[in-house]
């Protein structure tokens, strides 16, 4: 029995529930002579000897050793600099952290955990300051949640396509299982003056990286980390201590926390004035634009990557919303004429990567696929020229605009602005 | 404002929700002086010199050395032995990929995945072979799974209670977020014949670790997985290609998989007959008990760990069942004679780890604190006679008794039987 593939949209999309049926053929493997079955059983060498022994820690395969963070840093300036999450490499919603993104001003301070301390002081009723072991004795929860760069996916905003595969354009954005301790918690125990509105959260990096964040965020959802994906968060994330906003900026998820200085007006400190603004076709500039808007992209195929043969593929990729969870996600296989409802990886999480899928048969003929997400409240993500229409054509931060790959006739498969 | 503490158990067990409410006293932190915060507003050594590069991919912080897996080889057979997931040391339900347990008969082989394939034959229409490559093309499905040794936690039938931390009682489980191709759209392409009941999974390491597997179970829910936590699979996990058989006896999930053979009865290899298998106390011995059924322990406070004062604490531990979602977790403060539930880190997700979490008052005087767990099949985690008494004293695979700790009034905590 063969199921009959049918086209539900144009481009060759398909219904995303067809995966749940039996008996669809990808041919993609060979078939046996009992000759070469008996050759395919014969054992390769890594059967013929005792294999390697245990490890206290592991570590990729070598043979994966092109799956890493490509990293740039400011020639100027040692430290400063971003790495990307290779997201074209990866699956499921989970970035391995040895694969979250970085982003640092002045390098990854190599903190003693026994020295560090978070100070919590200002419009309190008594400052207070905490051991990382006074905080591991607090209740804490945990929570799979993205963190993604305010400047992530800048290169869209330039006046023609970048050429980058997914992890070098959209790189800057990974996600946790995120374990810590609810902030409400420590400045309950300080006791919050009414006349607070704002914190301002320091880090202990040389660079003194600091930003403030509205007070009413901070008591609402953010949490003290102390573990990413199950173990005590990597250095270059913020060990021993993160700052994790859900859903806003990464700049405000400050690594290396110190301290948190309750206030009744923001700092205007570097990050809030000079970067992290968007200056509008009116002249006038937005600030403090916290939310990560919703997004999409397809990381397989995608830019880079080559098509084989024509027949069934799966189309995958990432949404993500900081306004809460994906509701659904599009993908067109025509350059965006039609549009079909793809499958969501379940648990879909709120503020949190989710993952779509759509099986697709590519005919052989130019194609252009896109996906666009629909998030709780509503909001849909924008085509590119809604977006510059609305911001201009010099933005740097807040790019979600759709992403379009197209196929070519050979397979080859390019970043297109349609 | 302070909240009222008010137990809701003996044993100073408090509501689950109580974290919910404002204004709760830890009363953990130092309060400051302004002296005292002038001093903490000077810098820390790495605040005074820029930071460490950028890396390619990321290690844990040297400060968490201590945080591995406990390795045990057989001193007679070269990479035959296990090695533990420190779960007292790990929060929320992710394992990191580098601290998933381990359990080799012969090491880790180092495949190259270009050579490596995986062959599907026996009661098939067609025998099939496939390469990574072209299994790559396939359609992917994401889960959360806990994989669980059948002979995990087995120092519990001991006469005397181990005293071991977490980990190296009943760290042979582990979780992860696993992704890739469900088997059935492999053996529909090969075609099922009708005779066939069974597979036989093999591996591709120099013991040529095999076992039988009902071929019901691999058409329903077994997936053929290409990564673990986002990334490809690491060597130690199966490298390139693990099967995993949800829910069910670890040994099943055979790493390095190179063979599926269909056949019409179980091919009674070693590991299904002299091991895995458990002889009952009517001299009979079951065979094919292939569910881990629903267990939970608290992994803090816990063996080995020390309570320094008395005060608020927050109990928390995993619970998972290989028949569903777990439905409750209950715990005691009192040796098992009142229990009170506990909160369930969301979402709860089937045939994984699920986190829980309850608030506790510790008086400073002796209590023994315990975890049940409830599954949504209603199967509830047996107390150590019970289990005994159906399967009696000389059993190896299958414990799932509920752990007890006592803690003693100097805040010392020991494993102990009750």
């Amino acid at each position: 029995m063969t199921t009959e593939l049918t086209n539900v949209a144009n481009g060759g999309l398909l219904d995303r529930r067809l995966f749940l049926k039996r008996g669809l053929l990808f041919s993609t493997a060979t078939a046996l002579s009992p000759q070469l079955l008996a050759n395919e059983l014969e054992q390769p060498e890594w059967m013929q000897k005792p294999g390697e022994p245990f490890s206290n820690y592991g570590q990729p395969s070598p043979h994966e050793r092109n799956t890493i963070r490509w990293t740039m840093e400011n020639s100027m300036a040692n430290g400063n600099g971003v790495s990307w999450t290779p997201l074209q490499d990866l699956q499921g919603i989970v970035t391995p952290s040895g694969l979250h993104f970085e982003r640092h001003h002045n390098g990854v301070p190599q903190i003693n955990p026994k020295q560090h301390k978070l100070l919590i002081h200002g419009l309190v009723n008594q400052d207070l300051i905490f051991s990382i072991d006074d905080l591991l004795r607090y209740p804490m929860q945990s929570l799979f949640y993205f963190i993604e760069c305010g400047g992530n996916s800048n290169a869209g905003w330039r006046s023609q396509p970048i050429q980058s595969q997914v992890g070098y354009f959209h790189g800057m954005t990974s996600c946790s299982e995120w374990s810590g301790v609810p902030l409400r918690f420590l400045l309950d125990e300080a006791g919050i003056k009414k006349t607070a509105s704002w914190v301002i959260a320091e880090g202990a990096d040389a660079s003194k990286m600091n930003i403030s964040i509205p007070l009413e965020k901070i008591v609402d959802d953010c949490l003290l980390a102390l573990y990413q994906n199950g173990e005590r968060i990597r250095p270059e994330n913020g060990y021993p201590l993160r700052l994790i906003v859900p859903g806003w900026e990464g700049v405000l998820n400050v690594k290396w926390l110190r301290r948190l200085h309750l206030t009744n007006k923001p700092t205007m400190s570097r990050n809030e004035t000079s970067k992290y603004t968007e200056l509008l076709p009116s002249g006038k500039a937005e600030q403090f634009t916290f939310v990560m808007e919703a997004k999409s992209l397809i990381t397989n195929p995608s830019q880079g990557q080559k098509l084989n043969d024509k027949g069934l593929y799966q189309i995958s990729g990432l949404a993500w919303s900081g306004r809460g969870k994906i509701r659904q996600v599009e993908v067109s296989a025509d350059g965006g004429k039609t549009w079909k409802e793809a499958e969501l990886q379940t648990p879909v999480l709120s503020k949190c990567f989710t993952r779509f899928r759509i099986p697709w048969q590519w005919t052989g003929q130019e194609a252009i696929i896109q996906s666009r997400a629909i998030d709780e409240t509503g909001y849909v993500q924008p085509s590119r020229q809604k977006l510059i229409a609305e911001k201009g054509q010099h933005g740097y931060f807040h790019y979600n605009a759709i992403v379009s790959w197209k196929i070519s006739a050979d397979g080859s498969i390019q970043h297109v602005y349609v």
